[in-house]
């Protein structure tokens, strides 16, 4: 079902990287469902965290542990996201990195728990630690789209992207990253996994500053079904193995630039391979006083389920895009200098439906897999731009049947 | 679909209030799709409308012609909710008024128009005013069933209900409301249509104070699909035939409680013919700082598609109401307090899954078509209670295909 999307046919290693994969079948036997990441001693590690109050088990640990400002390892399992699972759910968290620690010889509190799955089941610990035991062995470089493919769920595209920068001197550093996640898919943050490495050498605080700037137009503007997860987080790691970079560096901004453009493939995979989706829709709100209601009237646009069920049909009921933009939550807001169009077919200009606007040119666009709707607010100048996806049938079989 | 709710067998006449039923095959023909509406001319009129920015054309008209504060007729269209016309649905809807008013010999500014249906296309204007002015002839205050009934759109089941209200000295007072709605269904205001009347003699502006008492418990705390209607509103008619009530007199609790309780059933009405509902559930939000933090909870695990999806499957995936629980905009929200119950099966307690939960129990009430979702945020002692449907494929198929 996933629109426009096909596996990675190449995801460069990095060096200082190392995945090994596993079989722990914590939710069902016959697929890996568990990935280590091994990091240089010379690496340096930033993370984004979920939002939600109740941030699983998992996010508490690796929050603690990323704080204390050496990282060594990534742990991942999917299957089970050790959400709703209390004291018990920590320290079998901790029980994990234990193993992990005792694997590749480091310290528990060096390694980073992440768990996606089913909320509020209990970790199989004791299978998921027999088959830690076998990852250290396991180690290569080379085989990012296997830990794609391990940390998948209700995913049916394994993701992921790979950037080369030139940071001058004809240098270059690469990045790779991968991702998971289709379904409670909103932004705030980060509502699905996402692992990037770079071999760059890059101080902690320096690659955290990166990291931010690159999800405000990656992972913070997607939304699947305006659930934000329990568990998400997006981690970047700097190898040291390669070229040094810092704000100051002649390169700097590139490298930036090749991060965020790496992390919006990434999120914008995850909008395509979202849960039941049949189109792969850009929102692009201009005219708006800043950027806090750009986005609100963008979101509450790409969770209406109305607009979302017309986007499904290829049906151009306007009227429901209207609708859902004079309930986003924006002060003192007119509709008479509003205007709506789907890529370049015009329909609603100052705030009325335009004389020349056919229904036959916006059904043309909304029978494409992919298109824009365009809002203009018409009452300032800045603009937010957010991906998202229809709501279909296969939505509600997917997250009717999910644990059946 | 709907969910325990049949057509009602008796709505009892309101004197001084007398409708009347056409059809002007607005959408298609076959079905009656205007009603009239005539009041005594001692009636007093207060009405509650949409929030949404984009209200639409007759709407705008209605709040116009009921500041004026001289009533005498309402006149409603099912078929097309004349929104998202621009200035010439405005005319649209004036002209409406305009044959109601030479139909019932009133002025044009005494007419309030409502119209529900597809947003976006104009009023058949020439239809309906033929149709309108058959309706003078066929006033009678016995046929709310059949009023019910023409405002009817992706409905299944006309709504209505009557109460009879003692206020004291062996005087009665009667009220009969019917209502409309299955699909844009969310608060603040009013996300349908609502046309209540009462033979009892009160002055504007204590019918207003009455209705607005009646809305947060009814029409406020209802949610299908979380979509703000660009056309909604509740309307109180008192037709000052019977009883004269103030707020000073001994009758008057009564008769607000009374209002409540009939507009709380038919705002649950709407709720049981939510579009593809089929589950019928009460969120009650205890342990709250404040009301707007309770509710605030209740529509976040209301609107959310995944507890909604899994509501559809009866499957207690009760962490997705923690999940939803968790993002709700609540300031400095702690989970270490939370419970969250099915009916009396108790889950969740200090924010962690109770050791005597057994799953078993949770899939009963979850099979049932009505039951509870009971959340404790521990932090206070207010609450709001509020009435949300599931999410089915039919939900997506009436979307879908609304306008083939």
């Amino acid at each position: 079902m996933a629109v426009n999307l096909s596996a990675p046919t190449r995801l460069a290693p990095i060096a200082g990287a190392e995945w090994a994969v596993g079989e722990a079948a914590i939710k069902k036997p016959g697929r890996n469902d568990m990935a280590v990441l091994k990091l240089a001693d010379t690496a340096t590690v930033a993370g984004v965290f979920t939002q939600n109050a109740f941030a699983a088990a998992p996010v508490r640990v690796a929050q603690r542990h990323s704080a204390s400002g050496r990282v060594r390892a990534l742990l991942i399992n999917s299957g089970n996201a050790n959400a709703g699972t209390g004291r018990r759910g920590e320290a079998d968290a901790l029980a994990c990195c234990e193993s992990v620690a005792a694997a590749l010889s480091i310290e528990a509190d060096e390694v980073l728990p992440f768990s996606t799955g089913v909320i509020g089941q209990h970790l199989p610990v004791e299978r998921m630690q027999a088959c830690i035991a076998t990852l250290g062995a396991r180690l290569t470089s080379d085989n990012w789209l296997d830990a794609a493919q391990a940390i998948m769920t209700t995913d049916t595209v394994p993701k992921g992207a790979t950037r080369s920068v030139d940071i001058g001197d004809d240098t270059c550093v690469t990045l790779t990253g991968i991702s998971k996640g289709s379904g409670m898919i909103r932004p705030d943050m980060a509502t699905m996994l996402a692992f990037i490495a770079t071999d760059a050498a890059i101080d902690a605080d320096a690659l955290d500053k990166a990291l931010r700037a690159a999800m405000q137009g990656s992972f913070n503007a997607i939304s699947v079904d305006g659930d934000t997860s329990t568990n998400d987080a997006c981690i970047a790691c700097a190898t040291g193995t390669g070229a040094t970079l810092a704000p100051t560096s002649p390169g700097w901004s590139a490298f930036v630039d090749a991060l965020t453009d790496l992390a919006r493939e990434l999120a914008q995979a995850i909008v395509r391979d979202g849960e039941g989706a049949t189109r792969f829709i850009t929102l692009d709100v201009t005219g708006a006083r800043d950027v806090d209601e750009a986005r609100a009237v963008a979101f509450t646009v790409a969770h209406s389920p109305l607009v979302k069920t017309a986007c499904f049909a290829g049906d151009p009921n306007w009227g429901r895009i209207l609708a859902a933009v004079g309930r986003a939550p924006v002060q003192a807001f007119s509709i008479d200098r509003v205007a709506i169009a789907l890529d370049d077919v015009a329909i609603v200009s100052d705030g009325e439906p335009r004389d020349d606007y056919a229904e036959v040119d916006a059904a043309a666009v909304m029978g494409q897999s992919e298109y824009t709707i365009n809002i203009d607010l018409g009452r300032g100048d800045t603009s937010a731009r957010i991906w998202t996806s229809d709501l279909s049938y296969e939505y509600v079989r997917i997250n009717a049947e999910y644990r059946s």
